[in-house]
């Protein structure tokens, strides 16, 4: 892809601050925080990701950011908030990856996507300085996170907002395991809203099968269904077909071409996945 | 909170225009007052508030406005559409207050952030220079609110909108009432996706109660169910408690800490609720 | 309604790109369009039009860009993406109209809009070096239509994007037709979140009819129920009756005044809608 090196298009990188939460947009909850980075940072591009994280699913909204945050320019602030915990012992954190800063709870929501990065430094929330005064035990969101990003985006140095933190909340995502010599199983980690279901088996993971690892060699159970063979797109089977198939993040999905793989097959988040070298008959 | 004194971050303060509707996204009446809207300010910073507002419902969504207009910064114009009189004999207002600029439908609907604000001055908008031509009877969002929003973004002042009005549709929302010396009664005015119950009783109005009002020594009684002490927090208590709270908004609101009040408790807009001194055994 | 002659307020027209997919919100396929997006063009002024296109219609996707797509200033992106055959045979397509550039799947979705804004040429998508690389085949959206659209806005010339094409796939919406010489028969073409039918029947349809086309003197009939006369706004009638009128896109809408049309007669796309000359008794 060309760059872009005209400057004229790029007057102010670093003016990007994304969102994203449970909130919903039913609720005040989201304006409220766009209000308070608006009023802090005038210029601020606010780009919603999503406000649909399922309720204080923090391991979906990590996820969700993982999958997204690094394809954002170079000094985006990735602001988010799924925050079951808010106004308990957990603290608020501000990371300074290789790209980007990140700014939420310091619940394991940041983790994923900080971690890929890069992480340079992480500082807790604690400068009463740049928070909203008094800041309410029940929506940090408002009060002190997006305060936070938005003096971020304007360049204050994320030293100012609080001590440094060696350690932060991390998720561990789940790893798909060697289960004999010739098998990999894994999981569903995540359904879209078309019924791919998305696995936790990326082709790396394939390299310690005994056999041949060619696609189309390869066969894929999942709820007592075999596939053969892994495809790359939903278009090489008619409509209607059970596939497999290498996802647009790289991970193995099983899909129906034009239809709904979770409700016909009945698959979950954690329902297993299996990959054998060598096709069912 | 620090001011951000630096002017190069604040180069074009009131170019900022927040939008709040009924319309949803599925439809594409809220494209459309977009594409009016860049057409006069091309460079309008767009701010999506909600447009989930529930159908037709202009107390929902006056008192959304009021919950989070007044934390954007001055200049911002903000411009609702809930208005199922479209067409009829309901006028068209722009309402100056002292922060900000109102526009939508004379229903009441920005009357609450409206009088919060303090308003300044209100026009009936008239003046057919600022309309789309010829203006549909039942999209004023579109023909009306949208052009006169982006030429009030623009600096286009009030006055050239259409004559003063000195009354415009005020909406007056429930106040709570001390049924006894020792007892305030209020009700539930807001459910949130969460479930937390939003009450219309604030700090201040337990300051008739006869008996201490501290918050430990207070009981909450709702659907039958008797809450001792008021929190400040939904991680005071362990998951899956019930109890109650000084919300982010200031006002009072039944909760279950990671868990959903109004399902559990069956509570609705208008279910009562009493604060009354003293603990309850 | 007055022009906007200053230029100070419209620094750069054309920095607009508008966003058009059926792919939600839920999952982080549009946050990831519009991070590449950003990543190219760091000024772009994102504006959503809808993620709510149900899943791989692109004849609503085609209908709704239509709808609002021409009220945008000259030099918007409109980049959409509803593409059931993505990865399959279907090409991507650039296409510059008399206004605007649209970036998709040539499968049909842009082909209203671009055709009513009146064609001037048209591209495939071609040239890798304005792709992701390597492009995925599932996600065309994220590798090949937003890099393509974000290079259009900052003002590549669309001969660089591929080779000409003479033909794209264009969709027909249905046309009513005179089923008698007093007699046009139509369809409902879009139903909205209000329950207002609309159908592809407007006023000019109405000219090859024998009598009197006085509004008030037309009768439609739907799903056995009969309407006399058509009214311009929904408060001609009161609360709960159900009424004809010409609608805010030109089209005869059936509705009801602060009721839910669609669900109360049990109407869906494609029920026939009737206008007669002559009031029914």
């Amino acid at each position: 892809m060309t760059n872009c090196a005209n400057p004229e298009s790029q007057p102010r990188p670093g003016r990007i601050i994304t969102l994203t939460t449970d909130f919903g947009l039913r609720d005040s909850y989201v304006a409220a925080m766009k209000g308070v980075i608006l009023s802090i940072c005038h210029d601020a591009n606010l780009v919603d990701l999503t406000h649909e994280i399922p309720s204080h699913d923090v391991f979906e909204g990590a996820v969700f950011l993982r999958d997204c945050a690094h394809l954002y320019p170079p000094g985006t602030v990735h602001l988010a908030v799924v925050d079951p915990g808010v106004g308990g012992t957990r603290g608020g954190i501000c990371i300074k990856s290789r790209h980007y800063t990140f700014v939420g709870p310091d619940n394991g929501l940041l983790s994923l996507a900080a971690n890929d990065d890069g992480v340079i430094e992480a500082r807790s929330i604690e400068n009463e300085d740049f928070l909203r005064n008094p800041a309410s035990d029940t929506f940090h969101g408002r009060d002190i996170f997006a305060p936070v990003a938005a003096h971020a985006l304007l360049g204050v140095p994320i030293e100012r907002f609080g001590p440094e933190v060696t350690r932060f909340e991390t998720l561990t995502p789940s790893e798909p395991e060697c289960v004999s010599a010739s098998m990999v199983q894994g999981e569903i980690v995540r359904i879209d809203r078309f019924g791919n279901l998305v696995t936790n088996i990326a082709r790396e993971h394939l390299g310690q099968l005994g056999r041949s690892t060619v696609d189309a060699d390869l066969s894929v159970e999942i709820e007592g269904r075999s596939i053969n063979g892994i495809h790359t797109c939903y278009e090489d089977e008619p409509p209607g077909t059970l596939l497999a198939l290498w996802g647009s993040s790289g991970a193995l999905e099983v899909s129906i071409n034009q239809g709904d793989a979770a409700t016909t097959l009945g698959a979950q988040r954690h329902t297993v996945v299996r990959v054998s070298a060598g096709r069912q008959v």
